[in-house]
């Protein structure tokens, strides 16, 4: 069934019930209370595998990838980018906390953030190896700070757009806040000389969840035109960032592969440095979501369902707290029933959730198996953005999320309790 | 200037700064960092009285007002309520449980939600005076629970359409998620009657930051044909929900007065009873955001300015993580300096926030006096669904709150420290 392909690799169908890394998703949700997010350990490490192996194929030095601390961020999956030796990418002092009590070596911390605070910079420069300086400002405040032992890279706004899937996710057009223009990266390259700052590379970034990565190409050429009138001193790092999309959806369904995008990219660096007689950089790969979307999935419990003339609402008890994306962008997702005689067919329905809100939502006329109140559903691709973005909304709290591996499932994170809601309280 | 009647009623510009209850926002700002959240004890108790009195004005019976719990909730606001005798909505266990902790009295709570569970229905049972029940799978879970001392009431789905700002804000509308169509709502009175529940009351929600009370009039001509259908034993309780819109931004003012939106209810409410030969109800109000929105003003501190062709982007220290409302609906904000030689117009400018998201913005292309990196800006109108939807989104901390009175600053919710991102996980 060609649904099943949005889950993670390890699922499975079994005497009619939903199994994921051989745990029933039953009793799981049973055990955990839902709504309850689970990651698929090998659908993770797979993402990696590929990212790596395409990269050692199609790029003749040094290469690494990325893990977007933003799509979604806890100790455990700190820890386990480091069992890959990815590299972690955080956005200011919270996302590095994170990163140091995980014990993320300092050389695989780089920081970003289109408007870093004094406190961002110092837990950056005490904590992380490389920074990715967004403006001339900021460089200017890292100048005043000491000692200045992280490798500086520049952010370039490249000017050119890709096509995302919603206009919140582009970041690389021309009048976006991220970034620096052309003539501002060599204002702040002449700074980082005249000031002494290590700067060692160029970043950029042109969006977010796409499927093709042509327009990257124009960027990079730019970016390398830049390289060449800077000039760095001895090695340097280049990351032309924009992160690689998914399928949510089966009709997004085949999306073009890791392979494809890493190639895309690499022939462009390769044939860009040549055409310029630049020595090839340290490449970095940052593809977002899609190293951990497919990975995790969301498991709800149907509490009632309401027959409208042209639209059967099905309500369970997760939404826009724990996944916003419908209500951000209008993202549309796909289901399986985690227990059903049989996954066929049976009606058109619309799931949403039980806060106050028109816009809480999961998805909207989707066909679907038999869904009756008690049931359990699964909705695959939520591994990025969702717990990242979550909130307290109508006081819920925020979900246990599980690990699973071999038919054994750790728990991560727990589940928030009310006095949670109460912690920052005071009378 | 008609700017500053967007900011709570006791804001003054004095030496060119701004102070709210005789408070300066420099001062708080730097005592207890940006992103900073403010309230206005006069402003909220303006609010309540206007409701309290245009009811008495405009109302023979007995009425009420109801505090959105959704709009925004704490400890010190849940007290807040309590003071004014207002009824407290509660969305489900979670918000039940911060009521219950700021004693709040039993006949004060009101439990709203499109899909309790069985947990949120214990909890209602135990502590609220009142549960609107949204369909009949509820009510037919309430009736497996016992004792049931809290008084029923039914929310019918007027089909009927309010214009608000974003589709995502109307919940009154044909095909919408919430409440019981006109034969559902007979069935759920049979079976409150067959199964003896203590069936008191009705109530809808017609969608949220609406600017006139006209199209309350059918719906609330169609709930007396229910009632009038239904017949209710002794005295009744009626709620015609809708919460009553506020004004974000100078061209939205003047606001249409909440004794208009009051005086548009009441008299609807009594010419229809008239006509049918009913008792009038105990009349609920429950008008949302407007008793809270205005009340409460977002400080933030100016970190980088980014000049673009058609764009001046002002970079602040806070966003979509404490105000997603830009992202989720486009809404429109206005600001003010808040340490300015000048208030008057000196560029057009762009406010975004430092997370890695094109939608991470507070507003665009408003004028503003000169801004420089270092100064603070003031966001009024941001009492209501900013906090209670906000996130953790890129490490982001949720701020410290204070409530204004008076000259004096009580921290009423503290601000999120960096452990406190750490205190789900489990290694």
């Amino acid at each position: 069934m060609k649904r099943l392909d949005l889950f993670p690799i390890t699922t499975k169908i079994e005497n009619h019930k939903l199994n994921i890394a051989n745990c029933s998703l039953e009793e799981l949700a049973n055990n955990f209370q839902t709504p309850l997010y689970v990651y698929d350990k090998a659908t993770l490490d797979l993402a990696v595998d590929s990212y790596q192996q395409a990269l050692a194929s199609y790029y003749p030095q040094a290469g690494s990838v990325t893990y977007a601390g933003k799509a979604y961020l806890c100790l455990a999956i700190a820890k386990w980018t480091q069992s890959h030796d990815l590299m972690l990418d955080c956005t200011g002092e919270g996302e590095i906390h994170t990163a140091v009590n995980a014990n993320v070596k300092r050389e695989n911390i780089l920081v970003h953030g289109v408007n870093k605070s004094i406190a961002d910079l110092k837990s950056a420069l005490q904590y992380a190896g490389t920074i990715v300086v967004d403006n001339l400002s900021e460089l200017e405040k890292i100048s005043t700070l000491q000692p200045i032992n992280s490798d500086i890279w520049l952010r370039l706004l490249p000017g050119v757009s890709v096509t995302t899937h919603h206009s919140h996710t582009e970041t690389g057009h021309h009048e976006s806040k991220f970034g620096m223009t052309y003539d501002e990266i060599l204002e702040a390259a002449k700074f980082c000389k005249e000031n002494k700052l290590p700067l060692k590379g160029l970043h950029f970034h042109q969006g977010s969840n796409f499927r093709d990565p042509e327009p990257l190409i124009p960027a990079i050429e730019l970016a390398l035109d830049i390289v060449k009138e800077i000039g760095f001193e001895g090695d340097w790092h280049f990351c032309p960032g924009g992160g690689w999309g998914v399928a949510y959806h089966e009709d997004e369904l085949p999306h073009p592969s890791i392979e494809y995008y890493v190639k895309g990219i690499c022939e462009a660096v390769v044939e860009g440095c040549e055409k310029r007689k630049l020595a090839l950089p340290h490449l970095h790969l940052e593809p977002g979501r899609s190293l951990v979307a497919r990975a995790g999935v969301a498991i709800y419990r149907v509490g009632a369902i309401k027959k409208r003339e042209n639209k059967t609402w099905v309500l369970i008890d997760g939404g826009m707290a724990d996944n916003p994306r419908y209500a951000l962008y209008g993202a549309r997702y796909s289901s399986l029933a985690v227990t059903t005689t049989s996954q066929e067919r049976s009606e058109v329905i619309s799931v949403a959730g039980p806060y106050c809100e028109s816009g809480d939502v999961i998805f909207e006329d989707l066909w679907m198996s038999n869904i009756q109140a008690g049931d359990l559903i699964a909705v695959p691709v939520s591994g990025a953005y969702h717990l990242s973005m979550s909130s307290n909304y109508n006081g819920a709290r925020k979900p246990a999320v599980l690990m699973l591996e071999n038919g054994e499932a750790h728990l991560i994170q727990r589940r928030e309790n009310l006095d949670d809601l109460l912690r920052r309280d005071v009378i």
